[in-house]
């Protein structure tokens, strides 16, 4: 098969891989059929986290094409969607709903195989994989169901794990995907006013369209200001950090509430916590590496009955041959985020 | 007044103080009747935190003597609680239950009265004082009325920030009085299994009447791996940090299961948290200067009926004037926490 394959920093290419095959009897081999490129793989892109060469990806929907003796949730010719990471679902951690910390899991690249290739060996396809119910979804739809795979699932955490409720003042600082669908999920949990932290005009438009009802183009200290200045010196009730810098930490904590959570989801670079502040001011904070797979199922609900569009945030497409671009267009924010399209469904 | 002062590390004498007299229309001036000494007056005492010479002491209740013009709630020959900050009870903060974090708020001591010694005036009295119903009240209740003025507030509020749940296992880490009342707190919200982090027979048995259903005597990676062991490799559903030290931080969250919260109390000194864990892990932190004026209502009605004793961790008590030995009890580990009857109700 075809794969996209990192080779170092700011060089990814296309080579012809070993076609993946069942190993285990819990494994699937699925045919992918859309993948993406994750604001995380950029940290590898730039060199800015070590990764080795090999294949990459772990965004990806696509369809069955063998399983395992022992796999029975899914079938050779279903629709399916992966988590970032594989999971039992039977563990005691699946069982509380934290699937990414799964004692059997772990994460893509597995085996060998990336997300952003033709086809992957997904371990633990049982608890793993979420069949898609249907068929001759939408290209729009399609791209809202792929984007369950990492992107609005972890918005979804970031706004889970701040808490936010029905009739809150929510705060996202981080106007990239993840941002977006961080707005998206707290208008999903009927916040009633969402604060943006974006400077860039393509991504606050999808913000407001997204649900965001007030935009702050400032940063830092200005950022704040306006934040606590827009909602009474009070600050929000819920905020969530979608960047995962020292700043944009510094930036979530100082506007939000006293009494209230930062929801973070960004892998931390450089982040010191502001322990005085987080104590003295009762701020919490909860978030992390989102468990993908135990939210796919309310979400994928949602997106086929069209509530939430999350495939939105790609607004840029190529094909497999042309994911060097994909990382590009997405390292000069050319893009908000990269579909490649790998193949028919 | 009598009153007692700080005059620099290990060294607390009583004095002549000036007669505290309502200033403001918003004061009261409170009679004290109980007080006592606080783990963190031992971080002063100590010399591990600056604190200037004069006046100390936050929890304390009385009678009250006097009031300003505008106070409604409270009158004078009420008995009443006060918590360790003092708040207005109607700012944005207060009315979310953040009562620690109140705009017009702050901490005791205030204008140059502590809660150890014979009255105090009392800022905000209408929404600082909490009025106890009833008279005559045993010593038994007295001594549990008072710890709602910190530290049985406190151990609550780390077991609501550790997300306490009917059912739950819950780890306790601090043996101090905050940590036994965390203990308690636990109970009271109906965890299942309590796992207590104590090394001190005295404080074990407590613990353990308290609702404690294990003891892990360990410190440490040792205590970590027998918690583990203890939870079949799973961690505690709710971890309770009542000490504030690097190495409780540490055991905390290394005994805490993914996606759980540690609710943490203890004033952090040299604490860094452990991000990556905290990331890859899901586990959360939420705690701080207990909003103990916001708590005080539902406490007070359960030790009125007799459901919590939390008066217990009060095992050394002495009169204003010997409340050096106070302090010297606690700094030596000979009392939990050391009761100060100051004058007659």
């Amino acid at each position: 098969m075809r794969a996209a394959v990192f080779n170092e920093p700011y060089s990814i290419s296309v080579t012809d891989r070993p076609d993946p095959m069942v190993a285990e009897p819990t494994d699937a081999v699925v045919r992918v059929v859309l993948a993406c490129v994750c604001g995380s793989d950029l940290w590898y892109y730039r060199g800015d986290s070590p990764f080795d060469p090999g294949p990459i990806g772990h965004e990806f929907a696509g369809v069955v094409e063998d399983v395992g003796s022992e796999v029975r949730h899914v079938k050779q010719g279903d629709f399916v969607i992966a988590p970032f990471a594989y999971s039992d679902g039977t563990c005691p951690h699946c069982r509380r709903g934290i699937t990414s910390a799964c004692v059997a899991g772990g994460f893509f690249p597995a085996n060998g195989d990336g997300g952003q290739g033709e086809a992957v060996r997904v371990p633990l396809a049982d608890g793993t994989l979420v069949r898609v119910p249907g068929s001759g979804h939408s290209d729009e739809t399609m791209r809202s169901l792929l984007t369950l795979s990492d992107v609005m699932a972890t918005g979804h955490h970031a706004a889970v794990c701040a808490g936010v409720k029905a009739g809150d003042t929510v705060a996202v600082v981080g106007d990239g995907a993840v941002g977006l669908c961080g707005v998206l999920a707290a208008k999903r949990l009927d916040a009633e006013r969402i604060i943006a932290l974006s400077r860039h005009p393509a991504r606050q438009e999808l913000a407001r369209e997204f649900g965001a009802t007030d935009i702050i183009e400032q940063r830092g200290d200005e950022a704040v200001g306006a934040v606590i200045e827009m909602t009474d010196g009070v600050g929000a009730d819920a905020t969530l950090e979608c960047v995962g810098t020292g700043q944009a930490m510094d930036t979530a904590f100082s506007i939000a509430r006293p009494g209230s959570m930062v929801g973070y989801v960004g892998v931390p670079h450089g982040v010191e916590l502001p322990l005085q502040e987080m104590f003295f001011r009762n701020k919490g904070l909860l978030g992390g590496s989102a468990p993908v797979r135990a939210y796919i199922p309310e979400l994928l609900d949602d997106v086929l009955v069209g509530r939430i569009d999350p495939g939105r945030v790609l607004d840029f497409a190529t094909d497999l041959e042309g994911i060097a671009e994909a990382y590009a267009a997405m390292d000069e924010r050319r893009a908000i985020k990269s579909l490649v399209r790998v193949g028919a469904i």
